[in-house]
């Protein structure tokens, strides 16, 4: 699927691209834009031509200013007229999390280049990101209880991992808009730039781990660091490592790690996601989200 | 209830204010004081009229000096010296941990603003709160370690949520008294204000999420907030979203406030806590805490 | 066991200064230093003239600058050629596992002194101590993916709850050195110090826990605060402290903490670790590690 009609994929130089694309409306969420998304996701993880995705808007002025409430937006995307209540029923699912459920299962390392205004859904999508780059214009909202509903996505387990319950409570009792310089502040975001400088930041840090790094070593430490954060005893963790290293060791990755290193070259890994995950992969039962 | 003898209760404007009153001893807490905010606490969750919670201690040096451990104090408050320990046995638990559990069910969100030395479980109680505001002449101190008990209070599940866990040691480990500054940088804190300014800043944030949002969105963020912090995926969360989502889109507060937004004009929610949260509140099993 | 040949174990004043001894190699581990680190452990935690324990360096340039994958450093240390693969045999075993898991079982406060460059199972090995210091020259890389491999020593547990999973995730994926200051910005260690002064700022910590608290209270802070961090409600927290407040209240220590204190003079704490501890300790099912 590449027709897309709400979003832009660009992949060049080992990074995907995904644009939200709707600027004429700051690029609102839509169920298709959801859609989308997921689908670039999907053919993102099993092309091993891609070392990292960055996410940002169309335009200078948004990255996304929330769901399109709109009839042209597909009605209100969170949820269906339907009065059917029942959780296998896909109208009742929150579309937010289905988004953000879908980017928790990422093999690729997600950037967010924040352009503008990130609000509702246009600013608890980023959370399931790894890293977060901003704008000085971006402007972030978790505004639910100033609509009458609640923190969606699954917003209620990222935000307080990533700011702290504290933070998390603050920013989503009062609703408010608050700047980049807040965002910082609060742990949400790493780093400011100007607008004309931002993708160019984003696409440092992508080259960054796409250039020096085994994209298997990558994606390993991506489940392994989402997956494994909560429990009383790092137990669980270190029979992960063992089963891990043990196998990683051996492989080719690992040669070529060590031998660039010793050489002082720039390495060149022949492990690719789609075939060379250690066969424990995945160690989890996958939840069934769509 | 009303005869409190150790607090404090006013409401005023939507915003409840709950304050600490034994000024000539510092504010010790006792086994009474603890049964009147819980009391009040009570009381506050089943007004409609009370938006958010406001802590603070009466006179300019103290919030709360820790446990009064004089006669007068009621003795030791953290026991008793019955030799049964068995904790059905309510002589046996924690005093301040059965008031930061009854924090932990409020619906209702807690500020504090501590107006001077927090000592003991006059520092632990805060973490159950919210968000934590404090005047220039704050002190805190977790001492536990230097009276050889332990941190109470739940301290050990709330203080290195708020603080991380390195930080949360240091000061326990320790047991030393430090000043607003130190507690801001550790974050534990959000902002340090002067004393003349401290009760306005707390009235400020209260008032901001008072007037603006729903109160069902709030007392379901809070629940939300706090109790799906764990596990390793974040479906548990989708789950409660979804409902949450599905009932509230549905509902008055989702209505006006789309129709306060796009009239530009402050919201009148008709939601109210204590009739109007949606029927799978609470859906957890209640532990029995008292 | 004293015999120590790639570590240096000193004790002084109350506290335990553990160096990795291998300047000529800038401290690379190796199986033998990480059984002989365990072995200190052992004997540290059964002696209780010992109130906390300092890590540090040999030499002024690295703390540790990782496994030492040379045939002299005991081949690779992190897995075994064997082809057996089952976790119960310790060949397959992470060795940076054990000794992070044998950390995480220590009774005593663990503070880390980092004199240099501090590089894969050497940054990681510090994510298991209580409270990281660093000179001015300090280097760190978690280069796992550099080398084709991934993070180890349970530092997908660790590392998160002490740095966020955003800037651990970041951290992990570029694989990059970085210096002391970023370890300080992104939360990785408390404070810098010139490589002079380092160790006498560890000491002035160590001394200053030593001195004031109970060695019994510090122990079981120690359990508590790492073990409880996890799970939806405060209640087994609540449980612990209800036992713990119970049976310290009543000992020797707390009445030292008490006279002390009303009589503004150092605590002398009758209290060991190695016989007072509560008989509810240890309250968990001991993780077969070794």
């Amino acid at each position: 699927m590449n027709d897309y009609t709400q979003i832009l994929v660009d992949k060049a130089d080992g990074i995907a691209t995904i644009t939200l694309n709707r600027p004429e409306k700051m690029n609102a969420y839509t169920r298709i834009m959801g859609e989308e998304i997921m689908a670039a996701m999907d053919d993102i993880d099993v092309d091993d031509s891609v070392g990292a995705v960055i996410f940002t808007g169309s335009g200078d002025r948004a990255f996304c200013a929330g769901a399109d409430l709109t009839p042209e937006g597909g009605g209100h995307v969170f949820s269906d007229p339907s009065e059917v209540e029942d959780l296998s029923d896909p109208k009742v699912r929150d579309g937010g999390g289905l988004l953000t459920l879908r980017l928790f299962e990422s093999k690729k390392p997600l950037i967010s280049a924040c352009n503008g205004v990130a609000v509702g859904v246009g600013a608890t999508m980023q959370l399931a990101m790894d890293i977060r780059l901003a704008s000085e214009n971006a402007r972030y909202g978790f505004v639910f209880a100033r609509r009458g509903i609640v923190p969606e996505a699954c917003s209620s387990w990222f935000l307080p991992k990533l700011v702290g319950i504290s933070q998390a409570l603050e920013w989503c009792y009062t609703g408010r808009i608050f700047d980049a310089e807040e965002a910082r502040n609060g742990g949400l975001i790493k780093d400011i730039y100007s607008l004309s400088e931002l993708m160019d930041a984003a696409r440092g840090l992508a080259r960054e781990i796409a250039d020096n790094t085994s994209a298997v070593s990558v994606a390993m430490t991506r489940a392994m660091m989402w997956r494994l954060p909560s429990g009383s005893h790092p137990m669980e963790a270190h029979k992960i490592d063992s089963r891990a290293i043990y196998r990683l060791s051996r492989g080719a990755d690992a040669k070529e790690g060590i031998a660039s290193f010793l050489e002082k070259r720039a390495p060149q890994y022949p492990g690719k996601v789609s075939e060379d995950m250690p066969d424990f992969y995945p160690w989890w039962d996958a939840a069934e989200y769509r």
